[in-house]
């Protein structure tokens, strides 16, 4: 089972590694990395993760994981291999994915028109000015595509994802080896009801960075 | 603020990915990525991140975290500079964090003498025997120690030490961005408690992979 994940310049990490981290141990997956060119891939904080291809080098994967980025405009009209890619893989793969604005990149090509997704909460207008149908759901599954929500959904995606591959019990075994049995110390973790003050903080943080 | 995050071959991605996502991100920190030597660093699941300076290189970090591996009895044995290195910063270091397995790291270079910790459910007997009073705790702060426990448990010690650094207010914002509001889709990930046929299938997991 070849599952590709989609790098590039400015993607997050997390949203990357959440996924990856559920899938790429199974013993059946071959997980490759690729990006527009093989070579090191600068994330948004500068880590550097090195892509072992190209996306031309692997035009039928079985899964496409596709990562989102603070800077998703940008991205959006800078990433034209990886939507072009994302248009030509899309028929023969058996699940599209996306974590976070990853949706967006989904969108541009022509994966979800008219369909259900979701994306970060940053986001959701310029989702749905793509043309998809924006839910508030932390994973949304519609037919052969799955979004999450904003980075740290990449985790119970695919979580989600590897019951679809493998059954229940596997799973649940992903889990366990994961322990993914959170405890978020607090409860800001969606737009729905956040205090003020905590978006506010949050604006403060992102004009200083 | 100069955070180091230890690298090692055979590390586990998320282990690392999960408190970088939380901590890298604020304007105050410089994120580094340390290894034996600069260079690149092979995972648990061949992806490839890049140190960008050897251990060495910065030796009084304000904050380190340690992630775990799956082979972790060999990375004990292997990863001597590191060892080294955690024994000789510690002491001028605010905090020291572990994520998994990366606990064994601090218990081997004398940090967790007779200290509450915890680690990976499969490594706390090896955590007992390297002298550390072993919790069962998601996330153990013990003075200016924080560990973790296996893998994903590496988000909430994260989010954790963000309040301890910049307060309770910055890290809501900083759980906002990442939406961190986790929605496993199955509760089998703690061992206490977890169904013996979800045991059996990772143990067949693990084997063949």
């Amino acid at each position: 089972m070849d599952i590709a994940f989609a790098l590039y310049r400015g993607m997050t990490t997390l949203d990357f590694a959440g996924p990856h981290e559920m899938l790429a141990h199974h013993p059946e997956v071959t997980a490759h990395y690729l990006a527009a060119a093989a070579g090191p891939v600068r994330t948004d904080t500068g880590l550097e993760v090195t892509a072992t291809a190209a996306f031309g080098e692997l035009p039928r994967p079985d899964v496409i994981v596709v990562p989102g980025s603070g800077e998703y405009e940008r991205v959006l009209d800078d990433e034209k291999e990886l939507v072009d890619w994302l248009a030509a893989a899309y028929p023969s793969a058996t699940w599209t994915t996306s974590v976070c604005t990853g949706s967006t990149l989904l969108a541009k090509a022509g994966i979800l028109a008219g369909r259900p997704a979701t994306t970060h909460w940053a986001a959701r207008g310029l989702l749905e000015g793509l043309g998809a149908r924006v839910s508030t759901e932390r994973v949304v599954i519609d037919g052969d595509v799955i979004t999450a929500a904003g980075v740290s959904a990449g985790l119970d995606m695919g979580l989600t994802l590897a019951a679809r591959l493998w059954g229940e019990r596997t799973a649940r075994a992903v889990q366990l080896l994961v322990e993914y049995a959170p405890e978020p110390p607090y409860d800001s973790g969606s737009l729905e009801g956040v205090d003020p003050e905590v978006l506010a903080e949050l604006g403060r943080l992102t004009a200083r960075s």
